[in-house]
């Protein structure tokens, strides 16, 4: 193994938008591992197969994470949790377990329920699509995009490999807390997330989306995102979330009366924040 | 002239991502118009001519216009307005007035104070950038892009021709009366422009911009959106604009209520709802 391709052999269990495109970014790469496959759908089990995204792709998980270095799973959030559980007995102690949620919380807590806390480090990629399946994946989902690591301090040596292996992909990994990440998270995405959909429930009572811009595009394009999958994350919704939701609800009223109140000067200042804030990084 | 060439020269007033924009493209056809071109920027002038945009761009407008076929003013909205009142006295009756102000009403005013309303045909391209100036502006800007033309029935046969004009360069025009069209970009525009900078605002007290995902980024993209720009066309602020901003902080509000009471089955239909909104046409 060089440093780049820490993993000899990875198992990916989930093969749709998130999972189908790292299974085709590693059989991408010039000596890559050896990518197995497992959905529990057969017909993506067998796209992935005949696309060359995966080696193999058994039809039981157990047998896809057999001999495995690292195991992936790429599931929504409720079944990456069932599914760390059934992994912390099914695999040995040499095996590194990761996955790619969005929240790391309720993950974490069932691995350490299936007593594999020192062998997880669970990552969040800061990417995707609003479509989903592994007719929705792309090898190059992963470049350029930042991943989330989280872990144990048990698990120390495991996270520099973690690293590697997505900056092998072209990612860029960075370590955080569980509770610091999914804290962020509610703000940094599922806030916008459920904006998306409160501007567009408000919108569908005037317009149609072939009557919007760019902008109007731009703001309704998440609104379009996969009811389950957000299920599962919104069941774990954060205070952070919800005063979120609060504080815009307050801030958009407030601009109604400025608007109302001719008080161009307050709109025109909250702009110019605004602008700045979006030019920082 | 060919039917898909309706104006032998076409003058455009304002040479920013706009303006410049749709200089580009007309120089770009294969028999186009002369375009001869005016910015109050003498750097933009000189960019633009030196750059093939326009085939000239005197420092004085009343000369730029001064034997066009065709003026459109692309200039922000009240500068659009001063214009469009000197144009009415600058030019002859043949020439055809329009612009590609955000706003229709405001400008209809304009025109007809200034006694050319029979020459005049708005036009709303829904398209742009949050950069501004010439160097924002790209020869394609247009293409495939919606454009609202707004005419009083005097104007009649001048709509034909700026409908050909806007066709010949890929664009989509279709007619519309001037309230209709500022109602309609009250909800499809104005309210999402003000949600982006709400929710970047809220998001401003937690997070960084590069600490976004796609999501988050697409969110708030907007809220970079230049603020004199907006405070033009915001001192028109509608009914429709308040009331959009009102009934969008009550749903906010509302799902923050859901959230908290568990009520996931109702997020998942709002969820729902918006997805099946947002594949219609």
């Amino acid at each position: 193994m060089s440093p780049d391709q820490p993993f000899a052999t990875v198992a990916i269990l989930g093969l749709g938008a998130m999972g189908g495109s790292l299974a085709r970014a590693l059989s991408g790469l010039a000596s890559g591992p050896t990518v197995v496959g497992w959905s529990p759908i057969e017909d993506e089990r067998n796209a992935a197969t005949r696309q060359g995204a995966v080696s193999s792709a058994p039809p039981e998980w157990q047998e896809a994470v057999s001999g495995a270095d690292l195991v992936v799973v790429a599931a929504p959030l409720q079944a990456t949790c069932h599914l760390m559980a059934g992994l912390a007995e099914a695999t040995s102690s040499e095996t590194t377990l990761s996955d790619v949620a969005s929240l790391k919380a309720p993950v974490e807590r069932a691995v350490e329920g299936g007593g594999a806390r020192a062998r997880w480090v669970g990552s969040h990629p800061m990417t995707g699509s609003h479509e989903s399946g592994f007719s929705a994946s792309r090898a190059d989902l992963y470049r350029g995009a930042k991943v989330w690591c989280v872990a144990h301090a048990d698990a120390d040596s495991r996270v520099a490999r973690l690293h590697a292996f997505w900056k092998a992909l072209g990612a860029r990994p960075a370590s955080i807390d569980a509770d610091d990440h999914d804290r962020l998270m509610a703000v940094a995405s599922h806030l916008p997330q459920l904006v998306s959909n409160v501007l567009a429930n408000v919108m569908a009572q005037h317009v149609s989306p072939d009557q919007l811009g760019p902008g109007g595009t731009d703001m309704t394009r998440l609104s379009a995102s996969g009811p389950e999958l957000w299920r599962d994350i919104l069941e774990h919704a954060s205070p952070e979330l919800t005063g979120g939701l609060r504080a815009l609800a307050d801030e958009a009223r407030h601009v109604a009366d400025l608007l109302e109140a001719g008080d161009l000067d307050a709109i025109e200042e909250l702009m110019r924040r605004t602008k700045l804030w979006s030019s920082t990084s």
